[in-house]
C-alpha cells in the first residue's frame, strides 16, 4: 500500500546522528571509538547528582512533578552568578532546552514570522523553526566575522525579523560576545521590537571572561538553558526557561499541554548538581586543557586557522584543503579510525561541507589518542 | 516596562494543574491529600524498573542515547500482544506520549489542516493542535453516545477532516471501541484519506476484552503509546510511536531536531518494566476493584448514571445535580476534604462544567477514605 508523504514541512536529518550510529556499530564490533561528534560531556553527571537520583528512586513514586525548590535554587543561581534578581515564577522547568525551544517558538511567534539565526549555528534552531512553519533568516557569521554577530549585521536585515535566537558561547564555534557587544544587540532588539531568545546553554563553560546573560542587560529577556552541558546531564533531559513575568502563566500553559512535566528523577538530581561547583569547574579545567592541546595538535597536522573558542567545548575546523564533503569525511574518519566528528553541514549548509566540529568534552587521554589516530590517518585521506 | 502579549495562539490553562497546586499546598501544611486529579498511578514503577535504573545510574554516563534493544523489545510486544509483526525501525522512542504527539502533529499536518478529536477528550489534543496552528474539530460524544465515536459521526463531518485522533480506552471516560467498531472507523479513514492517530496509552488497562490496536486493522496506522500508565512511569517521560515504514526516517528527523533523544535512565528502566507482566497486571486488578467500589460508592452518595469504564483508570461523573462549575467544585473538594479531582472543563468546554474526572489508580484504602470524606462533605456543598 502506498503511503502519502508527510504533509508537514520536511525537516533535514541530523547528520551527526548517522556518525553516532556508525560509531555505535563499531563499538558493537569491539572496536575503539572516541566520541567527539555529539555536544555532550563524555563524563557522567556529578557524583552528588547520581546519589540524589538513587535516593529519589528509593523514596519517590516519580509521578508528574515540578520542583518548586529547583526553581527557587535557579533563581538563587541568577543572583549569585549574574547579580540578577528573579522571582522563581519567571523560571519554568522543561524537558531539556529542546522542549524549551519548541514551546517558546510556538508561543512567541506566528506562522509566517521570521526569526533570525546565525550561520554556522545549532541546526535545531533552523529545523525547529521550519517544523513550526516559521521562516528562518540566516545571518552569515563566518570566520571572516570571527563567527560573531554585530548589531550592524542585525540592523542590515530588511525587513527586521520578528525574532532572533542568539547563543553566547555559540555552537559550533564557541564564540562569545562581550558585555558591550551583547548590550548593543539587546538594545537594537528592543528598539526594533525584535524578540530575543538568548540560548545560554553553554554558560559556565568559558575560558576567559564569564559569559554575560541577556538578563543582565534586559530584565525581560527570554533565556533558555539546560543541565546538559556544564552539569553534564545530557541524557537526563532537563532544561529551563526564564521568561518575562507576564508570560509565565501563558508559557506554563504551553509547556504543560505540550509536554506535561519534565523528568522527576532529573529534577531531583539537578538540584544536587547545582551544589557542587568545584566538581563542575574541575571538568571545565579539563576542557580548557583539551582546547589548547587539540588546537595545537590539529595545527601540527596541517589544519590552519583554528580559532580558539571563548567558551563551550568545540573546535570548528576549516578543512577546505582536505575535503569539500564533510559528511563523507566524517563517515570515513569514524569508520577508519574510530574518531567520531560532527560534519559541518549540520551547522552551515553553505560553508559546512568544508568544516567539521570536534567536541573536546572528553578526557585528556582521548584527546591524545584522537590526535594520534588522526595523525596516522589524515595523510591517507582524499575526497573520493 | 510593558511586555507585548505572546504572538502565538493562546493555549488555555490545564485546570487540573491548579487542583494539583492546591493539593501540594495542603500537603505542605501537613494535611492529608488523596490525589485523584492527575492521570497517573499513585504507585511507583515496578521494582524491576527501579532496580534497572539504579544499575544504569552506576554504570552508564547517561548521554544522548536511543535504545535499539528497547525498540526491538517493543516490536516483540506487538507480536506477543496483538499478533502484529513490526520491523523495529517503525518504532520511535519519544520523551513521553506528549513529545510523540507534538512531533506527529507537526510532521503529519500543515497549518490550517483540520484534525478531529472527541469531546469529552484529553485536553492536550485540542491545545497542542491549537499551539501548532492546526484546526481542532470537536465531535460531541457525550453520555447519550456512551462516549463512543461511530463511523457515522465521523462521516457526518463536512468537509472530512485531514486527521483524527482517537483513544481507546479513552480519557476521561475509559470507553473502548470493540474490534468491529474500530475497524469501521479505520476503514472510513482509509476511504476518505483521514490520517488516523491512534492514542493507545491506556492499552493493557482494561477490565473486559483487551484493547484492539489500530495496527491490527491497518498495518500502516500511526500509534502513540507510553510507559506512563500500565508501566506506572509517568514522571520518567518515555513514550513511543509506531509509524509507517516510509515515515520512519523523516519522523526520526523531527524527533531528533525537536527533542534530541529521550531520557536514558527511563529507557533502561522501561526495558525491565516490560518483563514483569505479573507486577503490571497486579495493579490492573487493584484498578478493577477500585472501579467497582468507587462507582458503587458514588452511586450511594446520590451521584447517578456513572458508566463503568471499559479500560483506563477514570470515572467520569455527571454532577449536574450538584454543580454547574466543576472547577469551583474541585477547588473546594480539595481545599475542604483533601480529595483532589480533575474538573470536567479540562476535557469538555461545553458539558465539562457539570462533570468531574476521578482517577482510581490509587490504593484500595485511598478509595475507601475518599468515599468517606466525600460522604461527609457532599451534603454540605452548594455552588456559591
Amino acid at each position: 500500500m502506498t503511503i502519502a508523504p508527510l504533509r508537514g514541512p520536511t525537516v533535514p536529518v541530523f547528520n551527526a546522528g548517522e556518525i553516532g550510529r556508525r560509531a555505535a556499530a563499531r563499538h558493537r564490533r569491539g572496536l575503539p571509538v572516541i566520541g567527539m561528534h555529539f555536544g555532550q560531556p563524555s563524563a557522567g553527571a556529578p557524583a552528588a547528582a547520581i546519589a540524589a537520583a538513587h535516593r529519589a528512586l528509593d523514596t519517590d513514586a516519580l509521578g508528574y512533578w515540578e520542583s518548586e525548590v529547583l526553581r527557587e535554587r535557579l533563581a538563587q543561581h541568577y543572583l549569585d552568578e549574574y547579580g540578577v534578581t528573579l522571582p522563581p515564577n519567571r523560571i519554568l522547568l522543561t524537558a531539556g532546552a529542546s522542549a524549551a525551544l519548541v514551546a517558546c517558538l510556538a508561543a512567541m511567534f506566528r506562522p509566517g514570522d521570521s526569526v533570525a539565526v546565525l550561520r554556522p549555528g545549532y541546526p535545531a534552531y533552523r529545523n525547529t523553526l521550519r517544523a513550526l512553519g516559521l521562516n528562518c533568516v540566516e545571518i552569515s557569521c563566518g570566520a571572516e566575522h570571527h563567527y560573531r554577530l554585530t548589531a550592524d549585521m542585525l540592523a542590515a536585515l530588511q525587513p527586521a525579523p520578528t525574532g532572533l535566537i542568539l547563543a553566547s558561547p555559540a555552537n559550533p564555534t564557541g564564540t562569545m560576545l562581550d558585555r558591550e557587544q551583547l548590550a548593543t544587540i539587546v538594545s537594537l532588539c528592543r528598539e526594533r521590537d525584535i524578540l530575543l531568545l538568548s540560548d545560554e546553554i553553554y554558560h559556565g563553560i568559558s575560558f576567559g571572561q564569564r559569559a554575560v546573560s541577556a538578563l543582565e542587560l534586559d530584565p525581560n529577556a527570554v533565556v533558555i538553558n539546560s543541565f546538559s552541558k556544564l552539569y553534564r546531564m545530557p541524557g537526563w533531559r532537563l532544561g529551563w526557561l526564564v521568561v518575562p513575568e507576564q508570560w509565565s502563566v501563558p508559557l506554563s500553559s504551553y509547556l504543560i499541554n505540550l509536554f506535561l512535566t519534565p523528568s522527576s528523577v532529573a529534577q531531583h538530581a539537578a538540584l544536587a548538581a547545582m551544589d557542587v561547583p568545584d566538581d563542575l569547574q574541575s571538568y571545565v579545567e579539563i576542557y580548557r586543557h583539551n582546547r589548547t592541546r587539540l588546537a595545537a595538535g590539529l595545527k601540527s597536522l596541517g589544519i590552519p586557522g583554528i580559532q580558539l573558542p571563548d567558551g563551550a567545548f568545540y573546535l570548528y575546523a576549516d578543512l577546505t584543503h582536505l575535503t569539500q564533503d564533510s559528511l563523507q569525511f566524517c563517515r570515513r574518519t569514524v569508520d577508519e579510525t574510530g574518531v567520531a566528528l560532527a560534519p559541518g553541514i549540520d551547522f552551515d549548509t553553505v560553508d559546512g561541507p568544508r568544516h567539521v566540529r570536534l567536541s573536546f568534552a572528553v578526557s585528556e587521554m582521548e584527546i591524545e589518542r584522537a590526535l594520534e589516530l588522526l595523525a596516522a590517518w589524515l595523510p591517507t585521506y582524499r575526497d573520493r
